[in-house]
């Protein structure tokens, strides 16, 4: 027996194919979709569709935008002969909310990993040795995330930089500021004192 | 700055306002949708606007249905004499899982929750006085949660109906089957000594 009218449960599978979003949350939410007013549901739904055809990739750096191309990429006071390589969008953000970096960026739209079944042609650095070979780049930043797939990815498209005879660096591993030493692991730690700097 | 294009921010926002999804998920969910092909995404927002129009309450028991009479309360082979009084459609389900229930149903859509603001008159309870005021109910089991508010909302009920002169009933309180005595808190288990019955 069907105990849910078919819409309903249609909706609620919907909802549970997102990740993150388990059978008992997906009901939760149709349930909640059904109590909002007409207009609130379709203003929903018109959110999915814009975005969905507003949004696609800059063809410079790979991020998301919804111009020709992106705001950064577009800006003639920033350095574009400095690349900062990250992993996903929300990246970009971090990094900019620092207000430290004046260069231009590269989404990578991912990591290597072989366990996920993603490959170094899955992600775009393609793209990147593209815009490297069309020359004007003095450094890329590789500022993929500081786990064993953001560095293993960092090394393997340092690797593939290296005939192109341009400065790349990392970013420094140490410390978070504001924290206690006293929680920090160790490995964070000896990476903290291989990096140490004089004062 | 705005960091993200405008259409996808207000997917996320859209997101951000259901329940129990916070900032980050809802970023994390915006970002799923735009990798979902133009047809699956086409597929949610036709699934949201869907469930809106189709699904309505029934009449009679307030569950949700897409029929004029919901499949329950249009079984001539249930016994209509006999009431489960559940707070929301997802305990409905819950009971007819057990396959040991043959009445119908009633939703409440909610419980008396002075905390939250909802009085008698926002949940159904007007509705179920005046299917019992057209006779024919025989009992009526009150299947609300086991809990301060489910519990305050079945003993209210119980007492609007003493002058109709029908049996009131409540699920039994008791240890769970399977369950294991010593993990069993102490009110439930007073509540279990309380109802035991004859073997």
């Amino acid at each position: 027996m069907q105990y849910f009218p078919a819409a309903l449960q249609e909706l609620a599978d919907q909802f549970a194919r997102l990740p993150g979003i388990g059978g008992k949350t997906a009901q939760r939410l149709a349930f909640h979709m059904l109590g909002l007013s007409m207009d609130e549901a379709q203003e929903f739904a018109d959110a999915i569709i814009t975005a969905k055809r507003t949004v696609h990739t800059c063809p410079v750096c790979q991020n998301l935008t919804d111009r020709e191309i992106c705001p950064i990429c577009a800006d003639e006071y920033r350095d574009h002969s400095l690349i900062c390589v990250v992993a996903e969008p929300k990246d970009v953000i971090a990094m900019e909310r620092s207000r430290e970096f004046g260069g231009v960026y590269h989404v990578l739209h991912g990591v290597i990993s072989p366990l996920n079944r993603v490959t170094q042609d899955d992600i775009r650095i393609r793209e990147l040795l593209g815009r490297v070979a069309q020359g004007g780049v003095r450094e890329i930043i590789m500022a993929t995330n500081p786990d064993t797939e953001g560095d293993a990815t960092a090394m393997y498209i340092s690797r593939l930089l290296r005939p192109m005879e341009i400065k790349v660096t990392r970013l420094a591993y140490g410390v978070p500021v504001g924290s206690q030493l006293e929680y920090a692991d160790e490995v964070t730690l000896s990476r903290a004192l291989e990096g140490r700097q004089e004062m």
